[in-house]
């Protein structure tokens, strides 16, 4: 059917008397007629993961391996894989490679609504890419040579919601470190807990200034998988690409590699090799005076004092009395700002230190109304709670 | 008034049992209170002049000059300075400096619809601002300090709307030099003009590779004016401050300043002290080749193809055939893409080549659905017209 209508195609160009000057070469396999909008959105999906310099040439390509009635398309860097599939209609089957980015931009700049139509010209290494009177001829390297993650075999898989695999990544995210010489705080520690009765997956991030762990209902078919460090690159993609809505997400890992896949999306990532720190021992257990503060006015009224912080010293003085917490930022150069809230709070006088910009983003991140933070002394860790309770931060201070 | 009704805020809040840690502070001179919305709106306007670094540190502070009922603002890089007024409850007269991006940013960041205060300290050399129970103390320096342009005495005055103002600067703005060495070249050229029985006000600005003019009637008052090189820096502040729909800026000038009014915003500029080259002689003026495309989608082409382009080379290949216009870009490194229109073109098939990046903001910016070029040969300035009959466009070709 294929053939006819681009036969059909083919005769009526030939009728107007049109010759494009790329015409000329032969032989052609015709790889595929694609729309526009699905190419699209596979490669802007896949491309993303294909860093920007490369020093193996390869990798800066896209590899699209045609079959009955689809393409295949994968990217790579070699830790971490994108493959998604768009339905075409194949003239016959095959692989190619050709650079990510630039097939991406051609196809971004073809009108919307436009069959696309692929064309691989073995002879001289080149894939011909049409829409319209517009037609690209592209260098392409060989399929064989490019790389495949070989995952091996995984132990374990269970499934979650998009949702539930959005906040799982949302709430920690922002405390990985990206320290490399740390490689294994540069990522989320996923890994199963037992609390009382509960049996839970548990994300932890920290950098070693601050620590977030968020808990969910450990989903069947987790239990006993081993604990893994997500790498930070592998979290960001996942979190763009499957963290949406109620559709389920199945995830299978291994000790070395973790893979998500949804509909005809599939993500595979190597995991970091290194061991995660015992982080318990840093999470206060028995910071009794409490402090609760509306979190949106808290946020603003210490964004608000930080910015006559200076590049280097970005401590926020945290004044504790009864009824009040008052915020004071003070800079040698420039002056200093101070703002107050009305808060809940019982216990004796204190004042903390705390970066601004880690402070900032803690807050951000605790949900709902009401922020509460839970105190020891002036030098020891403080935990952050909001509605979310099976969220909770750990902040170190600063002296101020 | 205002003493009174800040007496009472004072009261208020000694009876509430409230001490700001700042409150010490003494003696004081209450600058003013002004509305939240109207000074971030000032600031807005003349703090962008500020430059990021600056090695005379009051550079980087903006003046407060306050009078009667009023706060002036102004703002100033040595080059160019704006100033913008706030209405104000004023309790004594005064001025002072303080840093221009942290009175913003701090005043940006106070709730919408706060009152501000302003209190000058001139024994501490500072500047508290206060918004509800946020204060803040900023470093002042001294406003006699603070440089003046002294702009002299301007010769010549005339009136544009703000929507011709735009249009003078939109139509050329983008053909300004970024070259340093060709300091002549960095600015819009304004000077008037006789055509035929047309008095004009022309704008010229040119890189040496593509040259872009427009011409608007000339005002009534502008007759005689020296012909000026507004620089770059003024020339995007001013579009962004002046150039609104039909309200009328005043614009004051002699050879070596410029000033545009509207309302209580004022900014004056140095011009720039050169001469700018006799640009008639590259404007073509037998150019008998005409092609008419639709712009849109010869734009769209053009982006297209050029997306091939490698950083150094960026030629599009324009082919003109009866009826049909080819743009094609060959990159050895990755590959070639063409695409074609239908276009009217009766002229001796021909072949020229164009900067990528130089065609697109040229066709970006010629006005209509038609865009006509005029050729001469493929070594030979090429011009470009639209809808906008008082702009033209003269675009040196590449080889390709």
């Amino acid at each position: 059917m294929l053939e006819v209508e681009l036969h059909v195609v083919l005769l009526a160009q030939r009728a107007a008397g049109r010759r494009h000057p790329l015409d000329v070469i032969a032989p052609v396999d015709r790889v595929g007629v694609v729309e526009h909008a699905a190419l699209v959105k596979a490669l802007a999906r896949v491309s993303r993961v294909v860093e920007k310099r490369n020093t193996i040439p390869i990798l800066s390509n896209v590899l699209l391996e045609v079959g009955q009635d689809s393409i295949h398309i994968k990217a790579t860097d070699l830790d971490l894989e994108v493959i998604d599939v768009v339905p075409a209609q194949v003239a016959a089957k095959g692989a190619t490679t050709v650079p990510a980015g630039l097939l991406h931009d051609l196809v971004r700049k073809v009108p919307p609504g436009s069959q696309i139509t692929m064309e691989q010209n073995a002879d001289t290494n080149t894939v011909v890419v049409k829409a319209g009177r517009f037609r690209s001829t592209l260098q392409a390297l060989p399929p064989s040579d490019f790389p495949d993650l070989n995952s091996g075999e995984m132990t374990h898989t269970f499934a979650l919601k998009g949702s539930d695999l959005h906040r799982l990544i949302q709430r920690v995210e922002f405390a990985i470190s990206t320290e490399e010489t740390r490689y294994y705080l540069n990522g989320i520690y996923f890994h199963t807990r037992q609390d009382g009765n509960r049996n839970t997956l548990r994300g932890v991030a920290t950098d070693g200034h601050r620590l977030a762990r968020i808990d969910l209902d450990l989903p069947e078919g987790a239990t006993g998988m081993p604990g893994v460090i997500i790498p930070r690159k592998t979290v960001a993609e996942v979190d763009k690409l499957f963290s949406v809505g109620e559709q389920e997400v199945q995830i299978e890992l291994s000790k070395a590699k973790i893979r998500f896949t949804s509909g005809d999306l599939v993500l595979t990532s190597k995991l970091i090799d290194g061991t995660f720190p015992d982080y318990d021992r840093v999470i206060p257990q028995n910071n009794e005076r409490v402090l609760k503060v509306p979190r949106t006015d808290f946020s603003a009224a210490a964004d608000r004092v930080a910015t006559i912080s200076s590049e280097r010293g970005r401590a926020v003085k945290v004044s504790l009395t009864g009824g009040k917490v008052t915020l004071t930022v003070s800079n040698p150069d420039s002056g200093n700002a101070v703002d107050e809230l009305d808060a809940e709070y019982t216990a004796d006088d204190m004042e903390i230190g705390f970066n601004s910009r880690y402070l900032h983003e803690i807050v951000a991140q605790v949900q709902g109304d009401t922020l509460e933070i839970n105190l020891a002394d002036p030098g020891s860790p403080t935990l952050f709670k909001g509605s979310d309770t099976d969220a909770l931060y750990v902040l170190m201070p600063m002296r101020v």
